[in-house]
C-alpha cells in the first residue's frame, strides 16, 4: 500500500538513512542494504530478486507509475528528489534494497564456464565496467576477491549500468576461490606481465578464469602460482597501460570469439 | 630563463588566463593554447612537438627540478597550484600549450594502416579511454570527426594519460575522412549493429579504419553507406551496452591479433 503523503524534508528519518546509506559502507556492511537508483536499474535488481524494501519517487521526474515492488512506496518532493539522487535526477526513481548476496556455492555454472576474478579492484568505476563487459560477453560470473570496495556502492551500481544485478557476483578470499576453481577443474589464467604468453595463443574453449590484479601492484603470488597458464596482452605503445576494464574486456570477448569461431588450434 | 618570482595570488594576470583555459573550450579554439596537467603527460606532449608557451610548477610538489621547455616557467604558491590543478595537484607542475593540429595529410602511414575513426564522440572520457588504448595496440592515427568536445579539453588530456600526444590524432569532417580512405585503399569496417558481421569474421590484416558512432544515435547515412563492411560485436547479455572505448579496444585488439598470429583464414 502506498503512503500518500509526500515527504518534503531533508531531516525526515528514512531520507536521512537513505542518505547515510549511499555514503557509507559500513552501514551498508552493517544493515545489509543498499541503495539503487534508476528505473531500468531496479528492474534488473528486482528481477535478479535482490528485495527492494523501500521505495521512494519523485512523480515530477517518474515517467511511468511508481512500480509495485510489494514493499512501501514513499513520494518524495522534487527538491528532495534532487539532494538524494546520485545522478542529478533524471529518472525519479530510487530504493533501499536488500541485496541477496551470492557465496561461490549459489554459482550454477554451465559445463565450460567464463569466469572473471578480480583481485582487490580499488576503483568502483572499474569493477563497475568490468561488470558491464561481463554482462555482454558474456561471463557466467564475476569474482571479486579480497575487495577493496564494496559491492553495492553506489559508484559500482551506476558505473555497471545495472550488470552487478545480472551478471551473478560473488565476493570471497583470494583462498576460497582458488580452491572452488581447482575442485571444479576450471583453468586459471592469470593476466601478469611477465613470465606470461600473448592472450590469443592461449586455449579457452574449457573451463576457464580470466584472472585479473589491482590497477596498481597486480597479482599476489598466491595467483600466480594458482595459475594454469600466464596471459598478457602485448602492448606496444608508449604508454604501457591498458584500462582494467578494456584488458577484462579483450581477454573476455577473446575467449567468445574462440568459442564461436572455432578458429582457434 | 625563470623568473624567480612566485606567484601566490589567483588574481595574478596569467593564472586567470590559465584557468579560462581549462574551463573554456571557445578560448582554446580562439586562442589556439591547451593546458596539460602533469609531468609525465607534459614530457609525452614536449617529445611530440607540441610546444609548452609557459610551464607553472609548485617546488613543494614537484618531484625533480622543473624542466626547461625553453620557455617561460613560473613558480606558484601550493595554494594557487590546488586551486588551478585539475587533478588535486599530486604532481606539481602544468603548462600552457600551443599544440600542433595534424590533418590528414600530415599522417606518415605504414603500409597496412590500422585507423580509429570515431563520429561525433560526445563525452571527453570515452575519447581519452579510446586514445589510451590505440596507443596500445597500437593504432597507427585516431580521426575524430565533426566532433562535440575539442581535442584538448583537459578531461581528454587527462583520462587519455597522456595518449592524446602519443597517438598521431586529427580532427577533420566525415566527408574528408570519408575521402581519404577511400583514396588511400584503406578499407572502412562500420561499427553497428544492423546488417553486420560478427568482427572476428571480418579480415582486418589490409589497411583498415575501424569506423565508431556516438554514444547516443550511432553512425551518419554516410559512413554506412562508405563501408565496405559493417561489423558488430555480438552481445547476447541482458543490458545490450559496450561502452565506446571498449568496443573500440575490442576490435583494435582483434585487428592485431589477426595480424601478429595470422590466425584468420
Amino acid at each position: 500500500m502506498e503512503e500518500k503523503m509526500t515527504i518534503s524534508s531533508l531531516q525526515n528519518d528514512r531520507i536521512k538513512r537513505l542518505v547515510a546509506l549511499q555514503q557509507k559502507s559500513a552501514l551498508r556492511r552493517q544493515s545489509g542494504l543498499a541503495v539503487v537508483e534508476g528505473r531500468r536499474e531496479l528492474e534488473h535488481c528486482a528481477a535478479a530478486g535482490h528485495h527492494p524494501v523501500a521505495v521512494y519517487y519523485c512523480p515530477a521526474l517518474l515517467a511511468a507509475p511508481c512500480p509495485d515492488y510489494g514493499c512501501p512506496c514513499h513520494e518524495v518532493s522534487r527538491e528532495v528528489y534532487d539532494k538524494i539522487a546520485y545522478r542529478g535526477g533524471t529518472e525519479g526513481i530510487i530504493a533501499e534494497v536488500r541485496p541477496h548476496l551470492l557465496t561461490l556455492e549459489d554459482l550454477r555454472l554451465p559445463e565450460q564456464p567464463l569466469i572473471v576474478v578480480l583481485e582487490s579492484v580499488e576503483k568502483p568505476g572499474n569493477l563497475g565496467a568490468v561488470l558491464r563487459s561481463a554482462d555482454a560477453a558474456p561471463a557466467d560470473a564475476v569474482v571479486v576477491c579480497d575487495p577493496l570496495t564494496d559491492l553495492f556502492n553506489p559508484n559500482v551500481v551506476r558505473s555497471s549500468i545495472g550488470a552487478i544485478f545480472t551478471v551473478p557476483t560473488v565476493c570471497c578470499t583470494s583462498a576460497e576461490c582458488i580452491q572452488y576453481l581447482k575442485t571444479h577443474d576450471i583453468q586459471i589464467l592469470t593476466a601478469q606481465l611477465q613470465d606470461s604468453h600473448p592472450y590469443y595463443a592461449t586455449d579457452m574453449r574449457h573451463g576457464t578464469a580470466i584472472v585479473m590484479g589491482t590497477e596498481s601492484t597486480g597479482l599476489t603470488q598466491a595467483w600466480r602460482d594458482a595459475a594454469d597458464a600466464h596471459i598478457r596482452i602485448p602492448m606496444r605503445g608508449q604508454l604501457d597501460s591498458l584500462n582494467v576494464s578494456v584488458s577484462a574486456a579483450i581477454l573476455l570477448f577473446e575467449a567468445v570469439r574462440q568459442r564461436e569461431s572455432s578458429l582457434f588450434s
